[in-house]
């Protein structure tokens, strides 16, 4: 159960569609298997792994290949089904799958429920393959709604643009990756800037290249050319020359955590972007679905920060296979190297979900779209 | 004439003193050199250049081994001086220094100045000697005054903040490289850093790397280092969640022009910076020789913006012997890569030159600061 994943490699326009695949499930002859695509090689290859167990499936996980909150959830399931499937011990592969990336919370939602799944088709017929076909389903009816999810914000935020900058093309400007590469549907921000795109309104996608790990050169260039759309990559720094040459209509970035309040946190970076929006009175929008607002945080001061190793500063970028990872800092450097930073709810100009749009955003407002979304008519809009 | 420069090697502790000498003339048994240290291979090794004649001068101007702007003004003139010890055709060694970098307007500067003083010795003995000596003393002098601008420049700007932020540690964010690096002295912003430092005064110098060269992790950093200060790096963009923390006492930076209303353009970059202090209300200072201030230039609109090669933002950064260079963003992809920025006035707090502070910054402050500096008596102050 230890053989690595294999490994398939299609060329940037092998693929008909337009959109990326991060992640599916394939029946094979020789049996079910998981494709993921390898988000390490990212964008110099595009390559496919092959999950064939769930050993390949936590290597695929560990080493970021596949990541993102929502894609992460997917994984989980999908992995569950797939060792069922396979005839392989479901509880011990679900323990492995959890333990692969112990703080990812959706990794872990969605391994209990394909686990859950899995132990109610067993208990209803005794059959393994009615268990797994249980199993495999739930994974399914996940991907489905995180689809749907990325789908509603996607056209509720291209609303949002429209009646807050109506007519003539839009210039926007976005941060970190965000897009089909961490969901199983189109994404949050990046979902809105595709719909904008569809409908013919987007005359720029501005792409920060988000130091140190470059997601958006990386990521969200990426997926910008698979879409076709235009785009321009800046380094973090050159956002503000672009504001002040009224070159940004709108900034769309996505969260990692929405506290009560409606404080963001985000991938470090964002708040600079909220500062320089205020000051040019340009619209700061934030696109998440409604599990990123945890409303056990009462406020942008309780959100922690995680800060990560220095060496991301203070050493150049690296790619498998292209090298990098020289010090470009003196020996002994020390750095400042926070993931998030948080943006108070003052310079959000509205939240969008896919149970509704938040704005302006205040405490209350995200407590009663909480409060709809619970009770199943979330239909709230701005 | 077209030998490499010789180069020799140094270690990180081989040099007592704890500043930089990124330029110096030294007569040697077998003849006068000029020593250049090779900013190229910073902060990996410090590799010493011996020019012995001009060719090998261009070539390490040309790499950019000896960079910005008072440094090359130096070099040209040491640059005539050594052709004329060394015998050379003086005439034709000064039309290919000031071709080696055509648009650096302080290069040509002090390639006048030298064949200017060499021709006037020429002129007054008739001897070769006389002649080199007299350029070799204006180089000598025009270092003098750089060290002594520079040496004004931290003194007032020192002052400054002990006017603005009285009593405790300073917390100081800095952004690219104006220290010893590109000055006969300590520099601009930075030569004020280190003026508090020697005062007792820096808590904490925080580093932006500044993309997409990373003068600010290569050579600031190395600056810092050498000088023993307390100094974290981190990505441009984490600067606002130190603001926002609390953490940013004052933001200095320096200049590559200054236009006639203080409109400032510097390293990309900046501009952010400036409207992140104007929101946390920290004050924001700009350090800068007289000769930056531009009168011609009326405005911040009027300043040209330099494009650079998209490259610099596509690939990942390389530096010799270490590698790099590799793409990070997928082929095709456009960038938006300006040099500079430009900061209005209203967000300046001061602008610090060797001849005076201003601040407010206004039109006429700056006026009033040029034509006093220009009578000899600028001794003005905020």
């Amino acid at each position: 159960m230890s053989a690595p994943p294999s490994v398939s490699v299609s060329g940037a326009g092998a693929r008909p569609e337009a959109g990326v695949s991060s992640l599916r499930w394939e029946e094979r002859p020789e049996g079910p298997v998981l494709v993921l695509l390898d988000q390490t090689r990212l964008p110099l290859e595009e390559v496919e792994l092959v999950c064939t167990d769930v050993p390949a499936l936590v290597e695929a996980i560990r080493t970021l290949a596949v990541r993102g909150a929502p894609l992460l959830g997917l994984a989980g399931a999908y992995g569950v089904a797939l060792a069922a499937a396979r005839g392989f011990d479901v509880e011990e592969a679900a323990g492995m799958l959890e333990r692969s990336r112990p703080t990812a919370v959706n990794l872990g939602h969605g391994v209990r429920l394909a686990v859950q799944a899995y132990r109610a088709g067993l208990r209803a017929g005794g059959d393994g393959a009615r268990a797994a076909a249980a199993a495999l389903e739930a994974a399914r009816t996940l991907h489905r709604e995180d689809a749907g999810a990325s789908a509603r914000m996607a056209r509720r935020g291209a609303e949002l643009l429209d009646e807050l900058l109506p007519g003539g093309g839009l210039r926007i400007l976005t941060h970190c990756n965000t897009g089909a590469l961490v969901s199983g549907g189109e994404g949050t921000a990046l979902a809105v800037v595709t719909e904008v795109h569809r409908a013919g309104r987007l005359r720029r996608l501005w792409v920060d290249e988000t130091r140190p790990l470059l997601q958006g050169a990386r990521l969200t260039a990426y997926e910008a050319a698979r879409h076709g759309m235009p785009y321009s990559l800046l380094t973090d720094n050159a956002a503000g020359s672009l504001f002040s040459a009224g070159e940004v209509d709108a900034v769309l970035i996505g969260a990692d955590r929405i506290a009560a309040d409606g404080s963001t946190a985000n991938k470090i970076g964002s708040y600079p972007l909220a500062v320089l929006a205020k000051y040019h009175k340009v619209p700061f929008v934030v696109v998440a679905p409604m599990t990123t607002v945890d409303p056990e945080t009462p406020d942008g001061a309780s959100i922690e920060v995680e800060q990560r190793a220095g060496h991301e500063v203070t050493d150049a970028p690296s790619l498998p296979g292209a090298g990098g990872g020289f010090a470009v800092a003196p020996p002994g450097t020390q750095a400042y190297n926070p993931a998030f930073d948080v943006t108070p709810p003052e310079l959000i100009t509205a939240i969008v979900t896919e149970e509704g749009v938040v704005s302006p955003v205040t405490r209350d407002a995200l407590g009663e779209l909480r409060t709809r979304s619970r009770s199943g008519n979330g239909m709230m809009s701005a």
